[in-house]
């Protein structure tokens, strides 16, 4: 008799269940955009969040996430949350797609790898000059173009991608007014942007941006180099802008971006209020 | 000149930009079940993770969500991220969208409210019964016929969610696997739950289970309820089943789900590992 009834809702639920519709929570558009200056067509993802009556004229600040095929998921879910629950405002993500991440995300040629040894892998490396052309020149002409954004923008991004944001924060600090780089690989290149750091740091035009920059429970030296990093932000620059160093003691190089991101964007909004007098 | 370079480049940016299409990282269908036992429709979302090629035939564990309308996007991200890094197995979401939550997610009836005041919202307290019926009878047979699950269950909820899934496991531990309960509303009721768990908790059948429960920094007795709860928890079912008790110092009632909700999958898969004899 149990079964018989089970049988009997399980045919009632089959007959009545409508045919299933996308789940609609968030706009993610995906945009096929030729970039001239790499000569390639490129990849973005792009999160809209749903804006209300009163929402629906704001300028939106915009979120520049590297290897977006990776993170974008994360990043949006974030940030769709923590503004529902007024900890944040609403804002645009951009997640770039990696074409070739060694290529693009690198400062400088280098052949040497991860373990030291000359990697064949890593001959195109040395493209992150044309690849923030890319990013300042056309990719977000193009958003503010066919988007309302606001003039804030912040530059977020993990391994190669934590060290083209670092690299673009020595090299082009107007660029952006937040950078978020999660495990900088800045081993790189002998390490290569820990040296720009010592000449870079000291001057840097950064009044009122902000810096958030963490390392995980890693092999190689991911840690002990930001460590260093940390001392010269510290020495050059605790008290011309706003930083943060976060050490993850129980993530690995993968993991850590999930706990990473969501307290980049805590640190980045912690004295941010919703807009009570509209 | 400069600007009319920059010009040039955005309307040769706009030129070449194809048609937005739909971001379709993951699977998310909306279901519309008629419940028979709820007299009602239930949306349902549902997250089917990408199978490749060797994970094809592969039964899938399924999560179920409490209040998925708001935890759903992240829960989905959070998994798929994790299994995309072999973190944890890949497994379906379940987010149950919630009606009429005060009445399906209270085991009882009670009209004092978080502040203590008799509250009208809350006549129809008290469903938790029926809504755990639905659960077992209409909605797990659905997920069976028309999902390719293995037995493996998960069941998740937070505030009311939190309680409900404590509920269940106290009074019905064998219907899932793993319990997740992220600041459970152990107050509503005089306590009722926290009662419930005096009687229930040294013999509960729960050999092989796991159950992460957590509270934020919040208003009101979340967190000495939940301490009082685990040590209940501590002195009669230590040695029966795991479990974990975290606190969360810097998130709030409605924050804390985004870090809580990560550490439990790692919690509940820390000594999984992908199967690499395929």
């Amino acid at each position: 008799m149990k079964y018989l009834i089970v049988l009997l809702i399980f045919f009632a639920a089959r007959a009545t269940a409508q045919i299933p519709k996308l789940y609609n929570h968030t706009s993610n558009d995906v945009h096929l955009i030729h970039s001239r200056l790499l000569n390639q067509d490129r990849r973005i993802y792009i999160h809209v969040p749903k804006l209300d009556s009163t929402d629906i004229n704001t300028a939106l600040p915009v979120l520049y996430l590297l290897d977006g095929e990776n993170h974008f998921h994360i990043l949006s879910a974030y940030i769709d949350y923590l503004r529902h629950w007024h900890v944040i405002p609403p804002m645009i993500v951009v997640g770039i797609v990696s074409v070739d991440r060694v290529k693009d995300l690198t400062p400088t040629n280098s052949l040497t790898n991860f373990v030291s040894k000359v990697d064949s892998n890593y001959k195109a490396t040395g493209g992150n000059e044309q690849f923030l052309n890319f990013i300042q020149q056309e990719l977000m002409p193009y958003m503010d173009a066919n988007y309302r954004t606001s003039p804030f923008k912040i530059f977020a991004g993990h391994s190669f991608g934590g060290l083209t944001v670092i690299n673009c924060m020595l090299m082009r600090p107007d660029m952006f007014d937040t950078y978020i780089a999660i495990s900088p690989s800045l081993w790189f290149g002998n390490k290569y942007v820990l040296r720009l750091a010592e000449q870079k740091l000291l001057n840097l035009p950064m009044k009122d941006k902000k810096f958030f920059y963490s390392a995980g429970n890693e092999d190689g030296t991911f840690r002990d180099d930001l460590l260093d990093f940390d001392k010269l932000v510290k020495k050059h620059s605790s008290k011309t802008f706003e930083h943060k160093y976060t050490y993850y003691q129980y993530e690995d190089h993968m993991t850590e971006p999930i706990p990473a991101y969501y307290d980049a964007l805590r640190f980045v909004y912690k004295n941010w209020k919703p807009d009570t007098t509209k």
